[in-house]
């Protein structure tokens, strides 16, 4: 018995992954020419030319086709945060890169990819995992370079960790959560090195 | 010849101050029932019961309607902002109550008078001169606030002035702008406790 020509029906086909893969390619070129909000599925399945059941098949919904391309997208973002981070050589230096960072990947969505930033918002706004896993993942960069400045004597002592933590990454989501970065975006860079500056001095031992 | 029956047409009449408020207070009665976006000097008109015409007499368009009682409720969270602070006995708790008196009127606002938010959202995102007189009220209020700091010795003086207040500003804009602060709603309290502590931990001397 042949698996391509008569495949696991829970295993949904042999190459499942290549046909999710497929319509996650086509649908983000979709919706980034069409928008998200405004598309529904039929109108997907009938620009790749799958049936709308077909699409069914791999994924439940129109959102969870959008999670993955959000979470694509945000580890896109992730990657490049990670690195603009790894490349400065003290914890001071990585909070101010990590807030560029942030700003330049949020910009470039928001120019470039307009319709894509559709699903930005949505994810934000409806909390999306892929959106809040990106949230902690800031965090937690926020949290090691925090312990790190610490050890190294940069960053005082005296506040609770999670209170340091907290209140930096509060100045940051105005340039991370999508919802307020599009009203954010004038004067953005200006901004953030001004709040760089004030963050670092509430650190000073 | 008597100015009641024969008005000077460049004055707009002698009771011209008192069909403008009355326009005002009906007008934000009505905006504040069926919103500001999707409704027409026609539609208040009609529910004034005076002629389109006659309110263009005093206003030149639903925009400046608009200003008149986004001014009016910008000037009672100005009002409000100045008696917190006013109240408080030194520097650092005037900043603390500032940044708590703004996020109880917007939050007022945004709650009770959701039809009218959309005024103030529209000011913000237009830019309106009350807006922008509001913004500026309270840019000043910092300043006041961050110079008695200093003079006390309460607050830092190395860092140059303009440069703390606009920062301090940044850290406050997402809770004071009603295009972010609706986005901000969920713990407010909260955040502003924890960034009026950085704020303060930045101003340590």
């Amino acid at each position: 018995m042949s698996k391509a020509t008569s495949p696991d029906p829970h295993a949904r086909g042999p190459s499942g992954h290549e046909v999710r893969d497929q319509i996650v390619d086509a649908a983000t070129e979709y919706f980034g020419r069409y928008g998200y909000d405004k598309t529904t599925v039929s109108d997907l399945a009938k620009a790749i030319g799958f049936s709308k059941a077909y699409i069914y098949k791999f994924f439940d919904s129109k959102q969870a086709i959008g999670e993955v391309i959000c979470a694509n997208r945000l580890n896109m973002i992730t990657v490049a945060l990670d690195a603009a981070v790894a490349d400065a050589h003290s914890a001071p230096e990585r909070l101010r890169r990590i807030f560029k960072a942030l700003v330049e990947a949020g910009s470039q969505l928001f120019f470039q990819d307009s319709k894509l930033y559709d699903i930005a918002r949505t994810s934000a706004s409806e909390s999306w995992p892929s959106a809040r896993a990106y949230e902690a993942h800031v965090k937690d960069l926020i949290l090691k370079i925090v312990r790190e400045g610490r050890e190294a004597g940069d960053f005082e002592r005296k506040t609770p960790l999670d209170e340091t933590v907290d209140a930096i990454y509060l100045v940051l989501r105005p340039y991370l959560n999508p919802l307020l970065l599009q009203h954010n975006l004038d004067n953005a860079e200006q901004a953030t090195i001004q709040l760089s500056g004030l963050i670092l001095r509430s650190l000073a031992p």
